[in-house]
């Protein structure tokens, strides 16, 4: 006799706010390394498909339609949490990425730097002021 | 005689794909604890403020201008990175963060949790499939 879990949203998808195009875009993070691996975006019938299935499931933008991450590819992203932002328009998911989660082979979209802040930072005002807004912020909210 | 660094994009704003409003989302990471802070957007004075200066600026979708992240505040983000996915359509900033990111008080704007896997997860076909999945994978792309 086996207890099967329900697997149920505590907020229903109506109640966030969905960007012009009416979807939710969708920050997708390794649960164990803390990786950001991409941004993807759900309507509904994703985010009911992800919470049901425990896969996450996407609404494609190019190809109009309901994306099953790792249909074709078998990089399945299994979900271990959906966090909505303080604007509830904004979802953060956490999984677990069978593979690489690019479609170049990259463990993550993000991997094409175009800033890096200079190791060898001797600006004094630029070193300076990183250090002083938290000193003033310290001084306000003190740490114990 | 101080060397000042010249900070600078390695691909410039134009070459990055904005959404249907013209901006382009930024997700904003602590760079030490690797937690997710928030999502933003920024048009092309934004990123380029950003770049220059070093400090987190933005383009304020509710305020129609650009919005120095922390101005009000005195809780800036310093920019440590910025990479750009693979469809150049949206950015990964990791940061240093002042205080809390979020303007309810908590360190990231992501708290509110709307699903999570039990933990308990008794179901022997979500349980395998998962399992199931990674030697599939590893079958395809060994590791050694």
């Amino acid at each position: 006799n086996i207890s099967v879990n329900t697997y149920e949203s505590s907020i229903p998808f109506s109640q966030m706010k969905k960007n012009n195009d009416g979807l939710l875009p969708v920050v997708v993070q390794d649960y164990k390394t803390k990786e950001v691996l991409m941004v993807a975006y759900m309507n509904e019938e994703a985010y009911n498909k992800t919470v049901e299935t425990g896969r996450m499931t996407y609404y494609s933008r190019s190809r109009s339609k309901l994306w099953l991450k790792g249909e074709t590819s078998g990089h399945f992203q299994y979900v271990k949490s959906l966090t909505i932002d303080c604007d509830k328009d904004t979802l953060l998911a956490r999984v677990r990425q069978v593979g690489p989660a690019c479609h170049t082979g990259n463990p993550t979209c993000f991997f094409e730097e175009t800033y890096k802040k200079p190791y060898d930072d001797t600006n004094p005002l630029t070193v300076l002021d990183e250090v002083y807004s938290v000193i003033m912020d310290r001084k306000e909210h003190p740490k114990e």
